[in-house]
């Protein structure tokens, strides 16, 4: 007698007809019940993403012979997985710890099905707070190229020995190389300040006091070596006045930037956020 | 040769295994392709919901046959409609325009799919605001009991002779029999102001504003014989502080009860808002 | 025996210990009480700013003399006006109907002070909203740079010939020449989409739909010769997914449009509005 | 020679003319410079509100001395306190995390002027939270009412030890006596969660879940002996839907509820925060 699981599946494949009606029939031959069921054809692409909760008492090896035929048929990319199984989640930090604190305390709270093990930072300022939260820390300096090259090589090490599925740059304050970008394609978020209009150069939230912006709010995007131009999973913002400092922009602007990139994992770890050329799908 | 429909197909069953994929049968059968789709099973009363978009070449007797052994199977209540055919509306009003204007631009904008053979008022004050968009407009008296019968008559006499599938109360500030009420159930949307905390009693937003409320805001919910309790729709709030009088807190309201409606109207004329229970679902 | 008028004062000034007490002092001097004050010290540039409501029993004559040595004293650049006096508003459009919409609703609700003597457009297409809300309409088509050149000049006639002491753009898509800009600098306003991140070229709307952004939104600021970088003064933004077709998010995009326009032109028709360099100081 | 302090100075009295002037000359003549400056007259209890901030080289004995005079003369309630320096605050907790953990990650992220010589809680789960960021923490059982009492005690005992200006109700689960609440009137401050509507009795997330509210939020007031019914500080809501559980509504909930106390504790601490009776203003 086999205890009910409780599952997630995820499908993208070109849009076709009868794609619905074929998946919910393997659901139907693996005994499945669909609990949760989100789907979106893209007019842009012609790409069609589904996205199924389903209990069942079959077993992996039971559901995904079910899918087989299917998967193979319409050509699909997929992903089975267990709902609240916590992603293994590898957290670039520099020294600021306001994404960082927001992450761990919500993990700990049992709002981020998370797991992390490892912090891996260019700074030594945050482990004390990585110990609060028994999670490892890693501290390597990156100064010149050689030490950039091997904290890289760290990342790509930490990735494979310990599964990582995720790798969240948690205002890590170095721009990685596109070979590193493009390794770590789909599974790598960011997060960045965003402004109405947008500034480039340095020093944006003084930038943005200058002009007198009214709203001031935060980006989690997918990295790719297009910096900060990756595909968009969330964005928020916060009104501002007059009567902020560039300083009080700043510390506004980190409130957002935590929200906004937990949010942003939440979504990836429950295999909400699927890719569909330069935008993403997010199935809230 | 046929040309293609866009169909909105929406659905409400006892909730069981196996009903997506004897629906997205009953569509393949029909030649159609589903373009958007969402459900949602309800643990609180174990019911399934179901709303799907689907392009085909079938014309309504070809589909309806196609679905008539799954809706029978299962004891579905279903609706068969067209995506964006104009619903049929009967617009209730009083004094205050704010509603009705908001309804009527976004009608004539193209941004609300319903028409509107009447607007039926207890005050004369909007007959200039309904010819202006070419909408007949009735003023019937309601004072004294007998006329508020007949004004009550009139309403269903206008619902049967003009097909009339949804009744808005915009502010119409009459309370309905429970007789009126009970004939107009689950199609018949009205507004009120929300606080937090509510109010109780005459004259809320001088409450509101002695309490120093912080948000104000507005919910839009079907109409029941338990005034203002009926099943949510949807809500807004705004922020509010010292600074702002009672008056200001009433023209303020009066924004977000124009909102809030047109945006119930406009969700329940594209079939995405379903009855379960005391609660809506609402496929936004 | 004189009735109490409801007095709106601004001052800007260099930065320097004292003003308060010497204004509160011309205040005193004029019978006045005080019923609002706002201020702000602006570090960026060293300005002070203020903005006095006074109830007072003296008349225009004897405030400004009251007034007279303060203001001669601190070099200030100052207005005094009434409460509540209906601003002289020239309002250009183009076809877009939905901020005009916004703009004549309101001021016949007594939401917003201003009085509009003409809209001014170059496409017929508003003159029956202009009618029905009686407000004269003035078509002039602007094809060619001797039209457009003589729709400028009708823009400073009737400015001059009508008091006019604010032109909004509600909509109106042509581009004014820098002369013109410098002649109504600091009383023209304008709205614009924003986006983050910004888009630059052609249909925004299709780049913005194309990166997937999840906020669209509004920016109104003053015109100044550089294209839609005019010092801002309100913006508002809106949440948006994967779902919203390019067209969609066109008409969510007007509605944060007109409330953002109505928002500005209320705040500056108020007396709220100051000018701090490249930014705004809003009273709100 | 004198450094400058920069001071924070608020004044509550019978609203009269001239009282902008006899204070703002009192700056003057304590060599002062007004660099922030609100104020507000209620017309519902007769009651002028001031908060400055002022610029100085003066002590605070020769600050008091020019304003002795005038709060004398219009019978004044008044403080004069330095800009950021840390209120001494007392924090009540009983076992859930959130509402603590943002009030100390915000203390020490230099976002929240104030200083917690203990956490005084009735249950010990927190005792490795405050510990990680410094804090004495007592914990002391509340179960049957002499302990209720004692605890009581224990909470009056710290305030005069302590120099307590503050007590914040972190999710303190208990009610306090009405005797307490009198000893504590206008410096504690308590948070619940809001709904619209209201609800009373028990578990009001169930509660909001089965009638599918479409928003929830949390309100921040002071602690009177009227349950939840003290003066609003501040509130915030945010929208969910049908898909969340009452679960999730309670995380949700918490959410808010941390924004919204940490927000009124950071206004309370900048002396922002004054009684109008039953309302509260707010200098933000």
């Amino acid at each position: 007698m086999t205890a009910e699981t409780h599952w997630t599946l995820t499908l993208v494949c070109e849009d076709r007809p009868g794609i619905v009606h074929a998946i919910s029939g393997a659901v139907v031959d693996a005994g499945g019940n669909i609990t949760e069921s989100a789907q979106f054809s893209s007019h842009d692409t012609g790409t069609f993403f589904m996205r199924l909760q389903v209990v069942s008492e079959a077993d992996r090896g039971a559901f995904e012979a079910a899918l087989a035929p299917v998967v193979a048929r319409y050509g699909m990319t997929w992903k089975l997985d267990v709902v609240g199984r916590p992603l293994r989640t590898l957290v670039l930090a520099s020294k600021a710890a306001h994404c960082v604190n927001d992450l761990l305390f919500r993990q700990r709270a049992g709002q981020l099905p998370v797991e992390i093990p490892l912090i891996l930072a260019n700074h030594p300022d945050l482990e004390g707070l990585a110990e609060f939260y028994g999670v490892p820390f890693e501290h390597r300096a990156v100064v010149g190229a050689d030490l950039k090259a091997a904290f890289e090589r760290r990342i790509l090490e930490v990735v494979e020995q310990e599964d990582i599925e995720l790798v969240v740059l948690a205002r890590y304050m170095q721009i990685l190389s596109p070979e590193l970008c493009a390794a770590l394609g789909g599974r790598a978020i960011n997060i960045h300040h965003s402004f109405l209009p947008g500034f480039k150069g340095a020093n944006p939230y003084r930038q943005a006091h200058a002009r007198g912006v009214k709203l001031i709010g935060a980006t989690a995007h997918f990295v790719t070596s297009d910096l900060d131009e990756g595909p968009i999973i969330e964005q928020n913002v916060v009104r501002v006045d007059h009567t902020r400092s560039a300083n009080d922009l700043v510390a506004i602007g980190q409130d957002e930037e935590s929200r906004t990139l937990t949010q942003a994992v939440r979504w990836f770890a429950e295999d909400r956020v699927l890719l569909d050329g330069a935008r993403t799908i997010v199935f809230r």
